[in-house]
């Protein structure tokens, strides 16, 4: 494990952390929830993760209940992960994020444009 | 690094993901900008965190112009981390997480009372 986890917390805040708060995930929820994104290979192609470290987060939010994984294709086997009604109603978070951070960061050019 | 930066994403949400999306440090934000706690002991108390891993989140909060540090004590030497306007902003994101939270996940003792 590379950090203590937040399970044994009792705030709704550290529970939450706990199913969503990896590195990476937020941007792949972003991706399914707000860009309807739903195959492994765009999603990967979108944010350039490394197939494993995709596969692990997408397999913890499956657990978690946020995704649902459908076979598209048998040879060879492709899937597509989409969104619960639990992963769509984390837009409002994905939302207050983007906003925070077009107010108080500035795009890699620069400037948020 | 454990981690690839997201420093290269031309994304508001990236770059806050950036700021603010180390394990831990949404939970610090909470005590510093909800439950009004500034000092070091009283956080570390709270969330029962390695104090090297709060200095380094509190020095990268710092460092983003989140916190200002104040000495509140001369010897021993004691500091007290106050918000900047760009936390206390960040309060709609935390709130989101919490409510979320209350909805989709469970307490530790079972429910949400």
């Amino acid at each position: 494990m590379r950090h203590k986890s937040f399970e044994d917390m009792d705030c709704p805040m550290a529970q939450s952390l706990e199913v969503v708060g990896e590195w990476w995930t937020p941007l792949i929820l972003r991706d399914i929830v707000m860009l309807g994104l739903t195959r492994f290979d765009d999603i990967q192609d979108d944010l350039g993760i490394a197939p494993t470290v995709l596969n692990s987060r997408l397999k913890h939010l499956i657990d978690k209940g946020l995704l649902e994984r459908r076979q598209y294709n048998e040879h060879p086997p492709r899937y597509e992960y989409h969104p619960t009604e639990a992963a769509r109603d984390f837009e409002p978070v994905l939302k207050a994020l983007f906003k925070w951070g077009l107010k108080w960061t500035t795009s890699p050019a620069g400037t948020w444009s």
